[in-house]
């Protein structure tokens, strides 16, 4: 019986943009929590020696076309925002600092980002947009200004980080089902399938 | 109406192996020929600058995990080969010497290298062994050594290969419907639904 389903992925990731907009309907599906989990992709690429996708020689240009393809297939909106890909840290540190006290919220202000950046094109890399965007869900805007720069919260994110690293993680989305890794938002099927069965 | 899909592979690719094993079945589902179009992934990655999975931190402990569970999944046998990646040269330029006269043998010559090496683990990376699966299936020993250095031969492999590459084909599996690219074996259901739709 898995317990959970560990979803990580970076906020600046459009892939990972487009399993959020399906993975708790898979967790809901089978009775399951979705733990969400940002990191930094930067920090993984750093191991692996990978480049994000526009900086990719020839990976760059297919992705232009999977990525909104694979939008319209889940029916959802799709843009590339102005700045990509943009800095995750603000949206990484300002989520871990929501979890601490309200993890309903953390989420609401993950999907709130994801829309914003990928669904409407918002460069979501300052923190002047992060701390815009959790406002609108009543997020105290001094408090987060400040959490922003607090030192626990940073070392919280490095933190997560690190884990992810430790435990595989090396793109965006990777999902854990206990300790079975998938990578990829085609991976889904898979997850769902493996829920289901119990494994294969 | 898509007039065929071209599949693009390399020998020495697990997940160009899965999609072998089914895309002949995809493209009789919808009455559509599929063209295989072996390649040499290495020149793509001289471009791209990727790694063999197996040189590739972290993603080489997932595709231990991830390759075979793929391949349960399709009900099919999976070894990694004693040597892996292979060069797949030899195969490559076998398999077009032998499409010119004999599409059909050609395409039974590349299902029988496919499983030699990730049905039976066998190191297909030499011109020996895959001359040993041509001769099986009547293929003439003498001939096809002969061909293997012949500069027509070498030729027509670096041709297709430039080819691919100007198409932008970058990883394997690689498909084409008509100018519609998709990568990956986990790309297949899109395929599939495109062959159905007419596209989205």
């Amino acid at each position: 019986m898995t317990a959970a389903i560990d979803f990580y992925f970076d906020f600046s990731s459009p892939y990972g943009y487009l399993a959020a907009q399906v993975i708790d309907d898979i967790g809901a599906r089978h009775g399951i929590d979705v733990a969400w989990r940002p990191f930094l992709l930067g920090a993984v690429f750093k191991i692996t020696g990978a480049q994000p996708l526009p900086h990719t020689p020839m990976k760059d240009k297919y992705a232009v076309v999977d990525m909104p393809r694979a939008a319209r297939l889940l029916g959802v909106p799709f843009v590339v925002p102005d700045s990509f890909p943009f800095q995750s840290v603000a949206a990484c540190r300002a989520y871990y600092w929501l979890a601490e006290d309200d993890p309903a919220r953390s989420r609401d202000f993950a999907r709130a980002v994801f829309d914003a950046a990928f669904g409407h094109g918002r460069d979501m890399g300052s923190a002047e947009t992060v701390i815009e965007e959790a406002v609108k869900l009543g997020v105290d805007r001094e408090a987060l200004g400040a959490a922003l720069q607090d030192p626990a919260v940073k070392d919280r994110l490095r933190q997560e980080v690190d884990a992810a690293i430790a435990r595989g993680v090396f793109g965006s989305p990777f999902f854990f089902l206990d300790n079975e890794p998938f990578w990829g938002h085609d991976r889904l099927d898979q997850v769902d399938r493996w829920l289901e069965t119990g494994g294969w």
